[in-house]
C-alpha cells in the first residue's frame, strides 16, 4: 500500500450508493478506473455515465482503492475475488470490520449516513462519513478521501456504526414508509397527497428549535382517546397494528407528563 | 348572523392551536375580543400576549365568531355554554359537523392541517385550511377568514377531513415519534443525534422529485435479511415490534418488485 493520497479508484457495485459516490468522487478530481458489477446492464450504464470502462473480472486490476458498494451478503465474495495487493473499503452501515479482516489485504470502512436514489441528485457536503480501519495510515487515507466529499467526517467503531445505521433506518426508511402509507390512504379516499407537504416540512423544521420529545403533538400526545378510537376504526391490518403500536408508545412516553 | 366579513373573534382554548391561530389572526388585522379557557393560567398568558382580556364565563359575550380550539371531547360542552346567537367554528380534524349541528346556532369547521407547538413560530401561508358549514353564507365567511391566513383554503366534508387528519397523524405524529425513538436509541449508545439531521432533511427533500414509493431505500427495500436480523437483535420491546412491523410492511409493498 502506498502512503500517498488515493487517486485511482475502482468501484464495485452499480446500485444507488455506487452511482452517487462514483459521480461525486469523479467531480472532486478522483479517477474512476473502472466499474465492476454482477449486473452488467447497470454496471455498463454507470461506467458509461462516468466515461470509464465496465469490467467483468477483478483478476488484473490495480487501483489505489477498490470501493465496495454492494449488499452486505456479497462483500465477502467480492473480497476473495480481489488481488491481495489492493486496498479496499466497503460502504456498509452494519457489517463489522472484524468479520472481514484478512492477513494480506488492507480493508476499511467508508460509510456515508445518507439515503441515495439514483434518480435524485444529492449534496454530500454535510453528510456524515464514518471511517474505520486497523492500519492508521490507511484510515487517514480514507478519512482524507471522505473529506473531499464532505465536511462531516469521523472515525467510528463498527459498534458505533451499527447503531448509527439502525437509527438511520428508523428516521429514513420507516419515515418514508409512513409517507407511502399516508399517500396510499389518501389515494384510496380520492384526496390529494400534496395537502400533507407543508405538514411534513414543518415536522422536520421543528427539529431546529425543539427536541422530538418537545415537538410531539396529536391525539396520543393529548391522550385524546375519542379521536384514537375513531382513527383505529378507519384502519385495518398492518396499518391498524402500526397505529396501535405508535399510539401505545407515545402514550407510554408521556405517561407521567 | 351578519353576512359581512368576520372582524371580532373570541378564542376558546389556550393550547397550541389557539395560541398560533389567535396570534396570526391578530397579525392579519382581526380583533381578538377575548380568550376563554378552562385553564386560567394559560388562558391569561395567551390573553396577555395578545393584549386582550381573559374571561371566565361565556354568558354575555358577542363576537362575530367564537373560534373553538379545544379537544374534541370538550367541544360539545363549550357549545352549550355559548349564547345561541353567536356563530362558532371549531378546529378539530376528526369531529363530524353533523354531531354538533344545532337548530339555533350557526356552526362550522375551521381546520388547519398543521402541527403547532407554542414554542415554535410558524408560517401559515401554505398550510391547508379545510372549511365546512351547512349555511353557504357562513361557509364563505369562514373561507374568507382562512384566506387571510393562507393561500391554501378548501371546502371539505367531515368525511374527507377525517381522512386528512388520520394521514396527518401518520406523517407527523408517528414520524416525529420515530425521531424521538432514534434520538433515545443514539443517546443510550452515547452517539450524537445531530448526525441524523442531513438524512432527515434528505428524506423530505426527496419528495420534491420522487414519490414515497420510489424514494424507499434500506435493508427491507433491498430484501437484505442479514441486516434485518442483525438490527432486530439490537432492539427489544415496542421498538422491536415497530421494526418488525415496518419491515414486514415494506417487504410486502415491494414483494413483486
Amino acid at each position: 500500500m502506498s502512503s500517498g493520497a488515493i487517486q485511482h479508484i475502482g468501484i464495485i457495485g452499480s446500485g444507488n450508493v455506487a452511482w452517487h459516490l462514483a459521480h461525486h468522487l469523479k467531480s472532486e478530481g478522483l479517477t474512476i478506473d473502472w466499474i465492476f458489477s454482477r449486473n452488467e446492464q447497470t454496471g455498463t450504464e454507470l461506467a458509461s455515465s462516468l466515461s470509464t470502462k465496465y469490467i467483468s473480472s477483478l483478476d488484473e486490476v490495480q487501483p489505489d482503492l477498490a470501493l465496495i458498494c454492494v449488499n452486505d451478503d456479497a462483500i465477502q465474495s467480492i473480497i476473495s475475488q480481489l488481488p491481495d495487493s489492493i486496498p479496499m473499503a466497503y460502504t456498509s452501515g452494519t457489517k463489522p470490520l472484524k468479520d472481514l479482516l484478512l492477513e494480506q489485504q488492507e480493508i476499511g470502512v467508508f460509510y456515508p449516513l445518507q439515503t441515495f436514489s439514483k434518480e435524485k441528485a444529492i449534496n454530500l457536503f454535510e453528510v456524515p462519513f464514518f471511517i474505520e480501519a486497523e492500519n492508521p495510515v490507511f484510515a487517514q487515507q480514507l478519512f482524507d478521501l471522505a473529506w473531499k466529499l464532505s465536511r462531516s467526517v469521523q472515525f467510528a467503531s463498527s459498534e458505533a456504526r451499527k447503531h448509527l445505521h439502525l437509527s438511520a433506518v428508523m428516521v429514513n426508511n420507516f419515515t418514508n414508509h409512513l409517507f407511502y402509507l399516508a399517500n396510499e390512504y389518501l389515494s384510496q379516499h380520492d384526496l390529494d397527497w400534496q395537502n400533507l407537504k407543508p405538514l411534513i416540512q414543518e415536522t422536520v423544521s421543528k427539529l431546529d428549535s425543539l427536541s422530538p420529545f418537545e415537538a410531539q403533538t396529536g391525539p396520543a400526545r393529548r391522550k385524546d382517546q375519542a379521536t384514537i378510537e375513531t382513527q383505529l376504526a378507519l384502519l385495518e391490518g398492518q396499518q391498524k397494528e402500526l397505529y396501535q403500536l405508535f399510539t401505545d408508545s407515545i402514550l407510554k412516553t408521556y405517561s407521567n407528563k
